[in-house]
């Protein structure tokens, strides 16, 4: 059995006409795809959160970039490197944060300009987004051995959030390492949070790894401790959404106390993310703005009002773990174990 | 302000002829006060979980037995100690496990005993059900003003679930604490964990803390960490289910993290409750049994389901706290500081 099956979900593809993208926001009650294309459509998609999942939005935007280089060619013949502009503007204005959505842009700007005006662009944009799709699955796919290597068989893990093929163009990052450890036989069973108040573990992680045939065991956050002090779990597996250049790392809500727990447990903690989420620039964790998203999340159930009025809530999206909780950063160029003291830049050289 | 201000709230109650329970599985959308008139009524409101905490259900019970007995004397005369014996036994059945519910059905029963076969038990069962009612208020008051006492004034205090007002016959066990801390100006403001999957916290804790008008906070579990980190708690305080002889406290799950958490970040952590949920005979925590829920309160939610078909659920509803974890076990008895090691049966002498 090869390393890489129980990889079967894609949420950004190229159909050979179109752009193909699985609607995260039905899932896992409908599972739709929708066929896109135009630009304009696909920076609408990306927008409103059909596709999310900073690697994941730069594939979806560098197929995009296709779509708009076929119309262009259509319309403007040999102007049509004028004609993709506000295409371009359009699918750089869809999100503000995800950093891979500007680098895959860039990447199919600097294929243009490598172009003559008097051939269609259509199949060199195409051969470019193709590249950009198949290093992020192989990035992937390298963190995943990377990972996996470090985990002996005989215990579970516990991952969080939703760092799987539905953040990325496939395999995921720390399910990404799920995924090889279950295929070595070094892991028969995932723990996952269900990651309130969002419930990404619930609505995503979980979906994605039934559908690969993994088993997965969802469990409220509160009982994560209790898990640990069982003995379950002997690596808690996450992603990350920034890295600073110490190796504090910046994820999902409540990865930090998972990180203490798994400490005073001596389970072993582990961020899996590319390089491109490291962020030279943030000397530490406090560098790093924390995204505090409305009370609404949490005082409602499903629309409904479940908190008394009058009551109110504290409801940061992520949360910083000191580099010194983290056993190792898992990333395509290679692993930095324990990177409390050291940090992480040595693997931007 | 007198200490016992901030405390509104009554989930059960005498009007003079009946019970009255306020209905907790309609909050916090709904404010309904159900009249009870016979002790039939009164075992189903309680199997149903109308009333809800074991010492609340004790003092329902206490009331019931007043009903049965007017009801007894009414058909049966003289034999009114045997016309009781039905409805006595319905009580006894309604749940299994809260303990305050057989204590307070033998404390009526010694009441019986005492009672001539002539005259009318009602005065008598009425007397007694009152005092029952009374000596939990003024337990938890006592253990309020103990444990306020070890909260220095200027930071504030996180608690779990609810152990509040709704789960005794007023003031609350945790809930009391954090009370009298507000009363005296040692707090400002109070966070609460929603505290999943049943959400105790959103639905209950917040409501009863809004009725009293101390401003309260709602986060996810998984927020607690981040909100220990920020230095914003100088405690955790939480009531509790059963107390092994040394100390280890079992209490809603998500309990246990939350101890750890407050010792790595300097918090303290303090539980609250009377004496009668020390169970001597538990030597420690392994001895206590934890129910393990269904999986369907993970998987769904409000009644639809949210996880994948194939995904399952670990849903242990207690977890249990070494002692060595506790700062302070306050009953209304004393206070035993650092209970580990040396347990707390000394308050049962």
């Amino acid at each position: 059995m090869s390393t890489y099956d129980h990889d079967s979900i894609r949420a950004v593809q190229w159909t050979g006409t179109h752009l193909r993208l699985l609607d995260q926001r039905l899932l896992p009650q409908r599972c739709v795809h929708v066929d896109l294309d135009s630009a304009t459509e696909a920076a609408g998609a990306i927008r409103n959160m059909v596709v999310r999942g900073a690697p994941a939005i730069g594939v979806a935007a560098a197929y995009a970039a296709v779509l708009a280089g076929r119309a262009a060619w259509r319309e403007a013949g040999p102007d049509w490197r004028r004609a993709m502009e506000p295409a371009l503007q359009a699918l750089a204005d869809s999100r503000p944060t995800a950093v891979n959505l500007f680098w895959a842009l860039g990447h199919m700007r600097q294929v243009m300009d490598g172009l003559p005006a008097e051939a269609d662009p259509e199949p060199a944009l195409l051969a470019a987004a193709q590249g950009i799709h198949e290093a992020d699955v192989a990035g992937n796919r390298r963190m995943g051995d990377l990972g996996a290597a470090l985990i002996p068989p005989g215990q579970d893990v516990l991952t969080h959030c939703n760092a799987g093929s539905l953040a990325t163009a496939g395999y995921g990052t720390a399910l990404g390492v799920i995924r090889s450890a279950f295929a070595q036989g070094r892991i028969g069973h995932v723990y996952a949070d269900e990651t309130r108040p969002w419930l990404q573990g619930s609505r995503l992680t979980a979906w994605e790894l039934v559908q690969d045939d993994i088993p997965v065991t969802l469990l409220c956050e509160g009982a994560a401790a209790g898990l640990m002090r069982q003995g379950r779990v002997g690596w808690v597996v996450v992603g990350a959404d920034r890295i600073a250049a110490n190796g504090d790392t910046a994820n999902k809500v409540g990865t930090y106390g998972l990180a203490v727990l798994a400490r005073h447990h001596g389970v072993g903690f582990m961020v899996v993310a590319p390089t491109s989420t490291i962020d030279a620039d943030a000397a530490n964790g406090s560098a790093i703005p924390i995204e505090q998203r409305g009370e609404e999340e949490v005082l409602e159930l499903a629309g409904q009002r479940v908190a008394a009025e009058g009551a109110g809530a504290w409801n940061p999206a992520f949360d910083v773990t000191p580099a010194e909780l983290i056993d190792a950063i898992v990333t395509e160029k290679g692993v930095v174990e324990h990177p409390g003291g050291r940090g992480v830049t040595s693997l931007l050289d």
